[in-house]
């Protein structure tokens, strides 16, 4: 019997589980393999994800859903993207019509183009209110360390907002709250391919004002593609847009920036999937971001460029989108 | 006899003269030693500024002021932002009624609190139409090696800001323009402030989720405070904003950057100051733009703190303005 479930024991869904124990609350984490439960119920330690760190020691762990579900007040998801449906069709029975759901992933479901909010509502019938999602410039093994970052706790009722922000706040970790859902999921999916972008111009060689013009139009080109589905401009500029955008771009261990760079040293997108063992979701996402662009009319030149990398149709040394000239670009910025 | 002068010939006033000399130029460079005017001229080479770089043939350089700007169009200035004011009363004699002047400094003159185009109306009287500023993410050697980059032209004029554009764009150099000097210049001056608090979160070992949060938040505290003085907050989203706050926070060869590194690893301020061979132009305006900031009413957290990590009154680990709680504060963002 606990107050508040993780589902997923990734290094997020982990880190997560100590944040809201330090926060005070108490915390059940689901992992789906049992040697990942036992090792963090009998050692404290997650050591396949979160090597070195220690856990809290009230931190506990289960592979029985219901077990971590059932009695949970509010119930926190941190699955791969591309599996939560089918995780949730195994949690919406277990769980009371009152629950809160949060969803720490970002990512849009392949095939339907949903954002993680939407799936969530989509299987559980769940109304809005209930639901709320946590984006921001949050590099997991950082955090562990507690190392002080902030994020956003958003979603459209503001007691749930709040209700989140504050079992996720501690000394380390500040949660700051909007309503702007659609912005908040939109900036944690898009930043992954201008960080794609950011490590292609790494890989040729190209230094920080590079990175810093294509991160700056990126930051454009995102804002007016979120503008498009409703995001307020405000929440592309602040910790959930360019916060986690530039986390992003600048972190070595990015997976995206990672695969962006080995597309710049010129290896061909076979054989970037094949040395790399995770998902570099940025790569994934390029193309449905790209359809959903054009279904409202906005132009994305930095992921277009992105796109022609993929396809071998554009030589890396020549992506530089902050540099393009376009005839219907005024002389502004 | 030539069409383009650069007055200064240091690391940035030397790359944007073979920027020019590339862009089609006929080019005199200024400089205030014999010995690098004389360099330039026979080898090609400025090696206390740009090791390495090989100069284009054709850029020359005197250290006659009257021979470089007397008969130049323009007038490029590439002087220590607190020596411009001797420099001008130099260069107004010699030159023609119509001559454009255009600031390539990012500083404020202390005292008076002016901004460099300031600066330069009031010793020369030249109407500010004849006046333009150039700011933008701008690290001068990573251009000197021709890395594509983008800056921007902004004067009140809009001629003069597309003649300055025209003249100083080249395959790797895309210059935009804008009308917003205001906001132009106080992007260059305040990002030092802020590179200098992401320099004290790396001093004391924070990681990405911390730099990425305080330049988030510092993006947001200078656009306030540059609106407060006329500036258009577009502009500090571009390129002489967020740009140039990237490529300085993110480049370890940045002084104000080094700066903010020392003091979080524990030196005290009379010790960096000693340790650095250069001025570091953001320890220098931590005063005065707190002073101008108090004038309009504008709250500068960060700023703030840089200031109190100075003067020895806050421990370094606990600057973490992105994490204040402030009564005052929404909890937006």
């Amino acid at each position: 019997m606990t107050d508040i479930a993780v589902v997923g024991a990734g290094s997020w869904g982990t880190t997560f589980a100590k944040i809201l124990v330090d926060a005070g609350g108490d915390v059940t984490l689901w992992a789906r393999r049992s040697e990942v439960a036992r090792e963090i119920r009998e050692t404290s330690r997650n050591s396949d994800y979160l090597r070195g760190i220690n856990l809290p020691s009230s931190l506990t762990a289960t592979t029985d859903l219901e077990e971590a579900v059932a009695s949970a007040h509010t119930v926190y998801l941190a699955v791969p993207s591309q599996t939560l449906r089918e995780n949730l069709e195994a949690i919406t029975p277990l769980i009371a019509p009152d629950t809160r759901l949060v969803s720490l992933m970002k990512g849009v479901e392949s095939g339907t183009g949903l954002r993680m909010s939407q799936v969530i509502h989509d299987v559980t019938a769940l109304p809005l209110e209930r639901i709320a999602v946590i984006s921001g410039p949050n590099l997991a093994l950082e955090i562990a360390k507690e190392q002080p970052t902030a994020a956003v706790a958003s979603s459209v009722d503001a007691d749930t907002a709040a209700a989140v922000a504050k079992q996720a706040t501690t000394a380390y970790f500040r949660m700051f709250v909007n309503y702007d859902v659609v912005g908040t999921e939109f900036g944690g999916v898009l930043k992954n391919l201008i960080a794609v972008a950011v490590g292609i111009a790494d890989g040729v060689g190209y230094g920080e004002n590079t990175k810093a013009s294509i991160i700056t139009r990126g930051l454009a080109e995102i804002s007016a593609f979120a503008a498009a589905f409703g995001a307020e401009p405000h929440t592309m500029s602040g910790l959930a847009g360019l916060g986690d955008l530039i986390a992003t771009c600048e972190s070595p261990l990015s997976r995206n920036n990672t695969a962006g760079r080995l597309l710049g040293q010129g290896y061909a997108l076979d054989d970037v999937v094949r040395r790399m063992n995770q998902t570099a979701e940025g790569l994934q996402a390029v193309t449905p971001v790209l359809e959903l662009a054009s279904s409202r009319g906005v132009s994305m030149p930095i992921v277009m460029q992105v796109q022609q990398v993929l396809h071998g149709e554009l030589d890396p040394a020549e992506l530089a989108p902050h540099l393009a000239t376009d005839s219907d670009e005024p002389q502004g910025e």
